[in-house]
């Protein structure tokens, strides 16, 4: 791969990703400051997340607004691929997930992929993709949703609606399709070649407009599901869509939940919370404080300030401070890496005394076949 | 496709069937008369579909067997495509695996493949699927189940306990499997290529060894089943193949659901019976009296005559009677047909009085999901 190469699909990030080119590489379009100011508009406000480019492109939102706004209304749905625990950048398009059910006032809809999960990993099992699923779940409902508006699904649980829903799509989509978006061969399992169609299935659980915030690397599934929707009478669902996450060790790819270094998960200890961001941060920093202070630092590359700017500090003024503290070298790298340590300490405190509430409330969030 | 040649695929049964090369073709082996004796020495009778070699290839029968016989219980499982009304001969296999059920005292399970249908019949919709599912259940109970050790599997209603089976083998297949066991293409819809291991589910829903009696042409499914079951931990299932049943119009196919002039649907009446038979059966006679007389006839390619032997006469010394008078130009077409006639309309009176009970009793013989 050249170096100004990246590959973006569902199960492989790779690279430092130029989101201009993947725009135009897969075929979507840019959030303009024009849908921005729609999106006040309708709502009051832009989620600081869609303020930074958080939330960068997305597919018929235009269109899914102007409906809105002539009274059509639309419902959510977003997902997980419980692949391990839930790291912190699983959380970002689940809360701005959850802005947009308050705003719009209206279902979500949370897929858990443990079929995906068990077909896509060679050493996985469906008894751990399950647990899993489980274990994501805490962290979603931990987030405050409400039961009576958010519905959990987990494909092998609720396949009985979703099989039927994932066939009408399965009809119209053909090995070459599969091929051609994600670059299947003849080696790829019958369980992967079919799993597309059941994360289309819920864009069509509800017989109304559909719009689902996502990583970008989603994007292809959703890609074959809007061909298939007119073919099956439904309207094609629209996408908003978030940039990867870096991990800890630094751009070049999403933060992965199988590799323990890079990675932060919500049930990490503030201990270990310290310890891996002074530990595998990458820093955008100079080799030693003096140089720091004389030549300044890189916030674009810093991932201490990316995880500030993505997730952990709402305020844009902090932020702004911190970037040109920073960049001037007035802010070290230690300074900058405690900042982030008390943010993410903060925050995981109070998270997992929801997430241990939630186990209790679990239940109430299962979506019920009928 | 030249003269000597034919094709079996679950989905496309064309030309004369040797079937001798069939099960060269197939790997499977045949019905010998070892195998017959063992069955006779185990359930006290031959079946005159065995007897007569409408049951004559299988797959591990002999190993399946010897295991009973030290003590090792087995379950049976077979099915049908509900892509049509039930004609008579889908009734061939299920009456074999009563017999099977009664002699061995097991469970039998009954699938009926809506999604399969919907996938491969591009003008069929699910909803007619389940509604000839619906059909087909009531012949199939109307032959005499009894529904504590009859379970009927409808896919899309019984998916929950299915797909986690169907996960488990769609993981061990790949889509070249796909491509040389069936001869999918990029053209093959996901559905389709996913399919095969619903198919293959309920042989893993009990955990112990399964014996299937089927049409020979569903054997690429339990061929690919058969390669999967020691890679998941789990027995390979036994086969036993019964020969396709010509369609009215002669040899060269199996009965079509789809073909009405060729076939002779559980519900026709007595006239319709009359009508068909007369009109359409493929005769092995002279095209007039007086040459039948004087040269005989050919039971071998008589559709009436395969019939009688397949399931209406079940007696070989009248069977016997009729195949020589036949032969030898004493029995004339027309009073052939007539013979056939008789059986059919007498078996479809019968038929039709426990097909028309069979609907207040058909919820106690659905599988339910746990």
């Amino acid at each position: 791969m050249p170096s100004d190469e990246f590959v973006v699909t569902p199960w492989h990030v790779e690279g430092e990703i130029d989101y201009e080119k993947l725009i135009k590489r897969f075929g979507t379009e840019k959030i303009t400051p024009e849908l921005l100011k729609k999106i006040v508009r309708i709502t009051g406000e832009a989620h600081f997340m869609l303020r930074r480019g958080i939330f960068f492109s997305h597919r018929d939102l235009g269109r899914l607004l102007d409906d809105y706004e002539k009274g059509k209304k639309f419902f959510l749905y977003t997902g997980r691929g419980p692949s391990g625990h839930t790291h912190i950048g699983h959380l970002v398009p689940w809360v701005f997930a959850r802005w947009l059910q308050e705003k719009f006032d209206t279902t979500l809809y949370f897929q858990l992929t443990d079929d995906e999960k068990f077909y896509a990993k060679q050493n996985l099992s469906m008894e751990q993709t399950k647990q899993f699923a489980y274990e994501n779940a805490l962290d979603f409902v931990a987030l405050g949703f409400r039961p009576e508006k958010t519905k959990i699904i987990i494909d092998t649980q609720n396949i009985k609606t979703l099989y039927p829903l994932a066939a009408q799509v399965a009809k119209k989509i053909n090995f070459s399709n599969t091929k051609a978006v994600f670059g299947f061969t003849g080696e790829t399992n019958v369980g992967m070649i079919f799993y597309t169609s059941l994360q289309s299935a819920p864009c069509f659980i509800e017989n109304r407009p559909v719009l689902i915030p996502l990583g970008v690397d989603q994007d292809p599934h959703f890609r074959i599901t809007r061909d298939v929707a007119p073919k099956i009478g439904r309207p094609k669902p629209a996408l908003i869509h978030n940039i990867m996450i870096p991990s800890l060790s630094g751009p070049g790819g999403k933060m992965s939940a199988s590799e323990e270094s890079g990675t932060i998960y919500t049930t990490d200890s503030p201990e270990a919370v310290k310890r891996k961001i002074n530990k595998y941060a990458f820093s955008g920093g100079q080799p030693t404080a003096d140089e720091h202070r004389r030549l300044g630092g890189n916030p674009d590359i810093d991932v201490p300030y990316q995880y500030l700017r993505i997730f952990f500090e709402p305020d844009d003024k902090k932020l702004r401070q911190i970037y040109d503290d920073y960049k001037s070298g007035r802010l070290l790298t230690g300074e900058l890496k405690a900042i982030l340590i008390e943010k993410v300490t903060e925050f995981l405190k109070s998270h997992q005394q929801k997430r241990e509430k939630a186990k209790d409330r679990l239940e109430k969030f299962f979506f019920e076949d009928r």
